[in-house]
């Protein structure tokens, strides 16, 4: 049902994890939500009906976001037939998991690109323009480990996201004297999330939810209180930038657990002598 | 007035600031707060007067906490008096504006090391051991944009504060573990804060909070939302750090407002040729 | 000239500033030089026959590193054809000035980062096979204060370089262990480059550098010996990232001269009270 | 012996490892070297020797960095009976392995504050204000990956060291504009260092060392022409910070070896939705 009195909330990338979380978050706090993701109309259908089961209001759609002029094309529309999006959220990544540079195809590293970074070009090109007009808006985007250093296998990850994190300061600086709140969330680590992390780890995902403990990945629920808190800042006191991971995983600047022989030779590697 | 059944929220560093609006957030959300900071009694009984006027639980302490064992009495007075620290927020500085290394006498620089990074270290030596054994608590660290970049005239400030960010990343990787939540807050802005930078500023504090314009200088309140939200975090998904800024100011990682020869510059430095 | 029996020293992006010095400093270190740029084959031909008349070992080629399969040819030309290639610097950038969102065409976005990252991908896709197979072997690339911030109007430049940053990254982490050498050079200064930003500023460039001062602005001969210092190091010692400016330019991470208003706010930001 | 006619290199923290290489390498440049250090007559003596029977120029003295007035006498006595200090190489730091808080005693935090960070702003109070006169000189300061991100256990030493990170960037901010080059080497990796790394796994040295492999571990002496390369770029061409590891070591940032499950969750921690 679309409620047009509402502020929109626009997520692109509206799976079963953080995003289709954060849809219900918004919704819950008065925002029409618009859920965009590429396939599984079901899955789209069902989110959407779960917002409305609990008294919120929501809309979905299916988008080919790698495509040019969809994006664009939403935007649009929405503004157009829904209302003034006063907050967006990039949700979408690129990651294809470990790969040596050989089994990293040139067409992957490009899809990484236009998934992970493009796309949020064409995001704030469609939608900052209006924003600017009212003086206010705020586009989050999700982002990954890979956004602040980049791992063995993770060539074309780390290169969408290193430039999608170069982005979003250089739309929140040009933006944010507009009025408009630009928000790099960095997740360091596993999300509970069935249609992504999911999908990649098929019969593996529940043993290795299981391994990592109690509360040992992160609750997309949990993250979209972050993703509301971080819209609902008044404007004389905005965050850019905020890392989250479960209380049990190693911070990404951190050596694994245990790497006694490796720190130890890293830890005396700046004195010279006493 | 204390009530010992609330969790306790101790905030060192407690004026009319972050510390002050911190602890009324806290009380608010059904904590007892304890305010503790070094002078001006009269500021700390009307602190706790506003507290206790708006049906929260409060109670204040003079503290110097650069004198060695302080923190440590306080900390265990506390938890023996009121109640067990689930929060614990530390929120002193040493700003002492820009001073020349000339001007920057060797006792001015210890002892903002003092304020700045060994407080920290004696409040997680005082208040971890009883966390622990609880399983959860949480330490809250209010810190400045010199802990991540040391400009001039900021020498005991940044090699302060700097220490202080490592130190809450050492924390967090040995404590993370073992339930309590670890962290940062790069406040990179003026606060409209009376008791440190109205007091420094002197006259020139309300022609200065004038000319950054509307919502130019962060409100304390905004801020301690942000503080909440961090101790609200289930421990599936905590954030370590996390920055914040009024709208119209430059990030400290930009330059500032119309560099355009300088940017022009460093803009072409990279490429070599087409 | 071409000697067969030197190691190869192969540049992307050979004009007459930081590409074309490189070339000359690897070749009166013993390296046969191979330059090769977009346009302008008399520069070309001027720099092939300086590094000649100094008693050094040169070629050069016209490239259109944007398009696909260029690359990838001239590494398999060079390699049959010339010799190994020891030492490779890419050294391409796609720095467009400051230009708002709005006035960054979606085209200029994408080449930005066919340039600035997809170039260092196809580069070290086509050349580290063989230097796999040799056990050694370096990449040099080229990089620009936008690698590690992004300031507005560098929209396209930050995303390109940012994501280098990162793909550089995730090549050391791969190829460090099989003997290759990754250095990401962060240029934060105006280099003294007539093809570039000379081209750029017209004839507002030697003014601008008077502006600077004396040694105010890059010598690219200067930033080839840090270069070649970069080659040269064993590998029980390898340096990944280095920065390089002049010592009148103000480094990225500080504020501009003279911004005593805005960095006394700064740095009050993080202490509460006293 | 002493050439008073040489620019003097000196070096606080000058053992068998990276102090006593810099100082052989330094006194092979043409300078004449002075290494400090806090004990061991006969290993100093073997030092200067060294150089000596190579040709070189040094002279060495005892030193309790840690102790007031020390390092403030040492430059005083070398200025004027020795010659200028052109380039100063502040070489010492507090490393004292992995322990936990509690077993990090206070007196303990405290020395690795005097020994990593307070020192170095002595001596920059000491020896800064002569380079100034003569408008050029060198600060150039060993660090250590705790300067850039706090492992558990480095309590201590991460205050220490990202305390003197920062210092860094306040001493080059203000004195580089005055002809000083101030650098900060991040040295990520074991050294093979007798006097230090050496002294703390005893016996388990050799072992340490042989597990690293073939050029596994730095050679002081490789690094030492890093340390020249520095001290050597003009100033148009500064580099401020370099880091430096052994090619088959994992940089900082990245996961240790076969990370699969931890960098897989975290490689999926970004994307909601395809």
């Amino acid at each position: 049902m679309t409620d047009k009195r509402k502020p929109v909330f626009l997520v692109i990338g509206a799976g079963a994890g953080i995003g289709g979380h954060a849809a219900a978050r918004f919704a819950a706090g008065g925002y029409h939500a618009v859920l965009a993701r590429r396939s599984d109309e079901d899955g789209l259908a069902r989110l959407v009906g779960e917002i409305d089961a609990a008294g919120g209001s929501a809309s979905g759609t299916l988008l080919n976001a790698a495509e040019d002029g969809t994006i664009e094309e939403l935007v649009e529309r929405v503004e157009r037939d829904i209302g003034p999006i006063e907050v967006a959220l990039y949700n979408l990544g690129a990651q294809i998991g470990n790969r040596t540079l050989h089994d990293t195809p040139h067409r992957t590293f490009e899809l990484g690109w236009r998934l992970g970074c493009y796309g949020v070009f064409r995001l704030a090109h469609a939608a900052f323009s209006a924003m600017v007009e009212r003086g206010k808006g705020s586009l989050l985007v999700t982002s990954a480990t890979s956004a602040v250093r980049g791992n063995a296998g993770q060539h074309s990850h780390a290169a969408a996201m290193g430039g999608r994190r170069m982005l979003c300061q250089t739309l929140n600086a040009e933006f944010g004297p507009q009025g408009i709140h630009v928000a790099h969330i960095v997740v360091d680590g596993a999300v509970d999330a069935p249609d992504t992390l999911g999908k990649l780890l098929g019969d593996k995902f529940e043993p290795f939810k299981a391994a990592k403990g109690e509360d040992g990945v992160i609750d997309p629920g949990a993250l979209a209180e972050t993703y509301w808190h971080l819209a609902q800042q008044p404007r004389n006191c905005w965050t850019h930038e905020v890392d989250a991971r479960p209380w049990t995983d190693v911070a990404w600047w951190n050596d694994n657990p245990a790497p006694e022989i490796n720190s130890a030779g890293k830890g005396f590697a700046g004195p010279g002598s006493k």
